[in-house]
């Protein structure tokens, strides 16, 4: 793996590595190595810019791309693989990629011979960053094992405290997470934390707490549209602004070891007065990013890849569960559905039929000819009722399966023949779900509404209970999530669809 | 001839040796010369700039000058003249410019002793990209000559189908127009092509068929915005959109080695599954780019000269057609205008006078003291009726005489002296029209409204019928309009005169 | 003294050292130095930043930073002194900045370590453009001395014009000052000239006779804003438009060796037939640039300093004048104040007591507690009425006496310890007055609603009448603006507080 996406790429060993690298340059001085940065700043960035700029600069390297977006071809509409494509062809030999849209380096890197470093894909993360902040508290500690290291401020939205907790998982450090409630970390992150390294996390609204106990203090702002645009919420602001500030006042609480982080810029959630205190380590995190980036930009034009994290799905299942065909005949069973050749859904749950009905495409099944039995409720031995669907001479596709998996985990399938029961089975997912399922984030490379044209992916990380982590932006979601997701656009197309007379 | 300002500027020996050399860096790498590209563009282009610059670094080369107009003077006033001026002061080797008006950079060209590049001039044209486009070509098929090429899309305001066009006046191949009607080729582009090759060139609506027969397959993208803004102009635009996309599925019907081609970026005038296919050569055009721009600045800042394309006006002619003086005496013929000394305007078309008259400013010069005698129409033994205009004690001056032959050519001229007639002749019009003549284009660089301060010039490309050439914007002129450029600007001024009662 | 911020930081060894230098570039090349200048443009200017961005290549540097706001973290509420520090971090050797704030460049310099180069701070200055334009005068006349250099147009906000005249300065030249009254040069700037050179300026608004006298003409365009927006600032806009302008006509009345300046770019303040004339010298002045700006940054990257202008404020002095005690016991005086222990503030013109009082924070402290007398109007014998306040218990501040002296220039100070009067004394400032005052500008790097955390710093250069200096923008104020200065803020803040019912 040469491509740096994502913190939650990168393992132990890599991060040791990269941080050794950093510290060795800032020692001995940046090599002159030639060769091409490219660097598509889909959205502004003076600061990672500037960093990855002298970087590149001080490697003997060109940069070309560009700085902000409105010198870009987006506008046009062109889509962000062909824009990229663009500058390989031009013979860059690695690309720096900032994007609005999660997902979207992963994206790049897809389309890519050349390496691809994410420098900040939407809330979604800022690898680069992170491994600076780490490069810079082993610098201080000799160490990050062991410290306390305490993220402030706005946890909800912020990519640099995303990325560095994905990266802590790799790391015996204990996290605590100080912010006002409205912009909390997503549990989901906390979730892959805990299951990452079995440790707990401190969540608190009390900076002086963490102030009083912690190593390592990561600041960030606090937007105040994040807050409702009331009276109250504007008090509220100002109460969590003055609450998450870091001042000299209070770092006198510290102990003197303490360290104050900041990616940079700040307004005042960090008073000037701490700038003259031993704790501001917010500039030296400025130097050391142009000494992990030369680092990192070095080790890869080495060739040298990153082993990674990567998830370990287990070899690829049977995707069927057979079960046992109790009794094989069933063309007589129910007359309605008459089915003498073709499949029938069974046990799918009560008043679920329709939502399957509609999932799996049947009404454009049966619109194109083939006889589809739309979902009937009926007696069920072992459920009380079920909902039962049968489809005349056809099999589901894979892509059909996925969907009633995801949809109804109890549901059998039934391949009939001459009127006999053939096979029978549940669904198993596949390791990779591809074109099944879109993720339901807004601001993603992979939601229609940008025209990436894109085929979804998903890695199936868990079946029971369902767990599966989006390819481009990382994220997990759950089985109430995936339905949500499922449903959500059909339940628009089947309002639609009965606006028009359809059904 | 150093400039590239135009794909009419290239002769065949310079396209061959010019697409040799960049095929050459290609295989041979791009050797590093040093010096300074400043690319000044006065219009956003992200791909056209990316390329450029690349190339120039990997020539070793510096790069100056601004990405996009929004960083430019422009806003503060300043002509186009005077910001390239500057960087020429600077130490630039070469200037490559990119502007929203047509003939801009042959102004920028003429306001500097370095050479410079063309990287788009509004619909004009876009040389570098025809020269690379050519490349690609000629690297496919080993020749160009022999080829069916087929222009797609936008071809009424598309330069890189515009400059191709051009380009293609000096190859043996078969041109193939294909386009919806509201954007189809300008006839005078066509005629020109007709005239430079003496070949026809087939125009259809009909993708499928251009698509059964040619080898080059050139598209280029119909915008929204071309269409009526109406319903119905929305449904034609949906129409042509969904015919003169280009897909896989089409392309099965497609010789093996028909090759598909786009300038980028591309929305989905060509959909991705083409991407997959043998045929898509869009992304080796932008590789080819690198290789042919390097190739042009190397060759130009070697000194090597292009030989071109120059038009062939012949010798400068006799300025005048002497006539025979039938009868010498004029005085008394017509007491109405008792000329005496000066000059007699005769034979303008019946009703034309009062055109001629304004347009040699004559009103002006009877305000100024001379005793003007405004036309009269009068008898002709030769054409019935005609206009006549007296003149006391002034001869014509060359700009009078070319704006008389412009609006009249059957007038004649005759010069008076003691109550005879001494000369008598019709103008000839010189080779080259300086300061007489207005583009009538609204996006060009000579139109006052852009404030270039600049001199129109055009050649006389044929006087019977009279065609000029705009040396600006490369257009050519037949003699309706020419007289309704004239007329123009005149009747504004004719109404506003008469409106505040100096007539 | 390494930075470049101000016209007036040069002495003349600095100016004749450095044209000297620019000049020799300029006959034997520029060498190749390397290392990196960073460009932090935070509003853009083509000319100025090529000119800089070309310099720096040819010295073979790097060049990083932002060449226009839009792309810089000021959006984000980030300071000056942030930015800057981080390109220090990123291992600049040098700055350049361009701001619109007066005193941005000094605010920068003041934060770093590397030299600060000043491009342009706001109406303020802009101190190469000067050091290049003193070197095309040299350069055309082998001296400056004893020329008669007169600048056209906008003298009010033309930075380049202050920047030169600040400049001259230090040379024997004479200056004429030729603009239309709207736009006249600053008082306070003609005064600081005839100061330091004792020499007295020609002031016209007649251009025609400026041409028929000088040998420079150094001209810059009046802006259409500067006039009211009425159909009467419009006629006289347009009659200084056609005053200000310098035609090849005009110029035939001039000297032979007239020289035409233009810091450019220019609309139609000079016409374009003058480009031909030989008088002509801004485009030459471009070229100068180039390398005057080459020479400067290879001096300071050199390690030459400038010896600069220096405040010469003498030596700190007592920072109280002392009076006689004549009547030590204070306590029985006035039974209204019972003044055992602290301090009578005696002698305050009559009526300013209530100013004085709520400028030194006396509302504030009487608040925490402090038993403050309000001022009282009483008798006195020397000035008939005097106001007086009473403190108990407390001595003044250093920042409070200031404030007393610059509001009350006859007030005295009384220490009472015991009911008797230990000390009295009139308060003499100090060289340097920290965080007392408030430039007045409004387009100051200082103005608290820039939010750029700055202390206030001013120079005493003269004491009686008063006269400070501002650090940052080089401004000075007499004692009418420095009290205007100091009320208008407290003015705001009794008005609130008598809202707020507080009084």
């Amino acid at each position: 793996m040469r491509d740096v996406n994502s913190a939650r790429n990168c393992s132990r060993r890599d991060l040791d590595s990269l941080i050794k690298d950093g510290l060795k340059m800032k020692r001995d001085g940046i090599p002159r190595i030639g060769g091409t940065v490219t660097m598509t700043f889909f959205e502004k960035s003076t600061r990672t810019h500037g960093s990855f700029e002298a970087a590149a600069q001080q490697l003997g390297m060109h940069v070309t791309g560009f700085p902000d977006p409105e010198s870009s071809s987006v506008g046009k509409g062109e889509t962000i693989a062909d824009t990229v494509r663009m500058y390989e062809r031009y013979r860059a030999d690695v690309l720096v990629i900032r994007h609005p849209l999660a997902g979207a380096a992963q994206a790049a890197a897809d389309s890519l011979d050349i390496p691809v470093i994410n420098a900040g894909d939407s809330d979604n993360g800022h690898p680069t960053q992170t491994e600076l902040d780490l490069m810079t508290i082993q610098e201080k500690f000799g160490t990050i094992d062991g410290k306390k290291i305490a993220m402030v401020g706005d946890l909800l939205y912020g990519r640099t405290v995303h990325s560095l907790f994905q990266a802590l998982e790799v790391y015996d450090s204990d996290v605590w997470l100080v912010s006002p409630d409205v912009v909390k970390m997503p549990q989901w992150r906390i979730d892959d934390y805990k299951r990452a390294t079995g440790r707990e996390v401190v969540i608190t609204e009390d900076l002086m707490d963490a102030i009083r106990n912690v190593d390592v203090l990561y600041m960030t702002r606090v937007q105040r549209e994040r807050f409702p645009d009331t009276a109250e919420g504007n008090s509220d602001f100002i109460k969590a602004d003055r609450a998450m500030q870091t001042t000299a006042k209070k770092l006198r609480e510290a102990k003197p070891e303490l360290i104050v982080m900041h990616p940079l810029p700040r307004v005042n959630e960090i008073t000037r007065d701490v700038d003259e205190t031993e704790h501001a380590l917010y500039f030296t995190e400025v130097e050391n990013g142009l000494f992990l980036r030369a680092a990192l930009i070095n080790r890869i034009l080495n060739g040298e890849e990153f082993e990674g994290r990567n998830l370990d799905l287990g070899e690829e299942p049977e995707l069927r569960q057979d079960l046992e065909i109790t009794n094989g005949a069933k063309s007589g069973r129910h007359l309605i559905y008459r089915l003498n050749n073709g499949t029938l859904i069974d046990h799918i749950e009560e008043g679920k039929g329709m939502i399957v009905y509609h999932l799996l495409g049947l009404t454009e099944l049966k619109k194109s000819g083939v006889s589809v039995v739309p979902p009937m409720t009926i007696n069920s031995k072992r459920y009380g009722k079920k909902d039962v669907i049968a489809i005349h001479g056809h099999q589901l596709s894979p892509q059909q399966s996925c969907l009633l998996k995801l949809a109804s985990d109890r549901a059998t399938v039934n391949y009939i023949n001459g009127g006999i029961v053939k096979d029978k089975f549940n669904v198993v997912l596949p390791n990779v779900l591809e074109g099944v399922l879109q993720c339901p984030r807004d601001k993603d490379v992979t939601n229609p509404k940008y025209s990436q044209h894109l085929t979804s992916r998903f890695y199936v990380e868990s079946r029971n209970p369902l767990r599966v982590r989006d390819h481009f932006c990382g994220t997990p979601y759950g089985v109430e999530e995936v339905r949500k997701a499922l449903t959500a656009p059909l339940l628009e197309k089947i309002k639609a669809n009965l606006e028009k007379g359809f059904l």
